[in-house]
């Protein structure tokens, strides 16, 4: 079965978003060959970092945290959708054409796909409220996409509220470029950190 | 489908190897609602805290990092085998009997499952060199283990060292007290972290 490795490398010179030099993932030895005969490390890592799972905590005050999630949302099929046409942002009358079905996974694939994975571009293409809006519609179980973040310069944080509001999961900072438009199956686990209002997660797909 | 979650929950209180303070994971709040309308939160974790894979370069120097096992080793049939008879360490003679086949991904399941996961066990049961000897011999793809070494007491370090250095993944960590022996699938994959000797993974299984 050839596997589609949909996520970013987790390294201090990742992109980071809006260049923010404290989100910087850090690596640090603890004990290494000479010493114990062992190596070992300690990660430093914020949870919006590289491809990660947000929960509603994340927007939502009082929301479930990301151990609350089933891990059956993140083992299942998935859709990407071409949306490579977009050029500034995702609106409804992109998605309409894509026979958005209720239960689909959808994965929007984007022309942030080619951006530099260590260079944050703040012009990223993003999901508009009212494209949100169609996929609450249409009842989708969840949304992926190929940015550190599913929105910007919505200064209500619409997109992120109506999803996460509407407990629907959201996947930032895919890599999709390799990933012709069409279904898969996917593993996008969280990991399960108590009280955490997201977490990196190692995203794969394949064709069953 | 019914999944299996065999991972633990990262938490400031769970156990680490040796009640070593110092491993002890930390989640901070970075952002919250009052100030900017989100929480962000940042997590410092020792990488072999709760469920986690062991890359070669754990004991082998110049050995490959976690970042660089191919995805595909850990999204794939697995085969829990019941060793709740070992009161100590898991042997030789308690393998043979398990009819183990070439490329298997064994999972151990000993006494340890039974343990509160928030309290280290200094006495936990471990896969001796000799049972390590003997699934290299059969050609295993990959072993995992419901402690948080899978060995203690062997000045060595054989076990770690000799399955690491014939290139078979460890997981250590799992919680498997409600998982009956038998086949099942499994993804157990790691974060991609550039350059790290470990790294937590969220663990599931389930019946094909």
């Amino acid at each position: 079965v050839k596997l589609y490795d949909v996520s970013m490398t987790i390294h201090q010179g990742i992109a980071v978003y809006k260049n923010n030099e404290g989100k910087r993932p850090i690596l640090e030895i603890t004990r290494d060959f000479g010493e114990g005969g062992a190596r070992e490390s300690k990660l430093t890592i914020e949870l919006h970092t590289g491809t990660h799972i947000d929960a509603p905590l994340h927007f939502v005050p009082g929301g479930h945290t990301v151990d609350k999630y089933d891990p059956a949302q993140f083992i299942r099929p998935c859709r990407v959708l071409d949306l490579t046409d977009a050029e500034t942002k995702i609106t409804r009358s992109h998605l309409v054409r894509k026979d958005i079905a209720e239960g689909d996974f959808v994965l929007l694939k984007t022309l942030n796909s080619l951006d530099n994975p260590d260079q944050f571009n703040p012009e990223f293409v993003f999901l508009a409220f009212d494209g949100a809006g169609y996929l609450i519609e249409r009842k989708v179980s969840g949304v992926g996409i190929d940015a550190l973040g599913i929105e910007r310069s919505q200064p209500g944080h619409e997109t992120h509220k109506s999803l996460l509001g509407a407990g629907i999961p959201i996947i930032e900072g895919l890599r999709l470029a390799d990933v012709p438009e069409g279904e898969y199956m996917m593993s996008a686990l969280p990991l399960k950190i108590r009280g955490a209002e997201a977490s990196p997660a190692r995203v794969v797909l394949w064709k069953p």
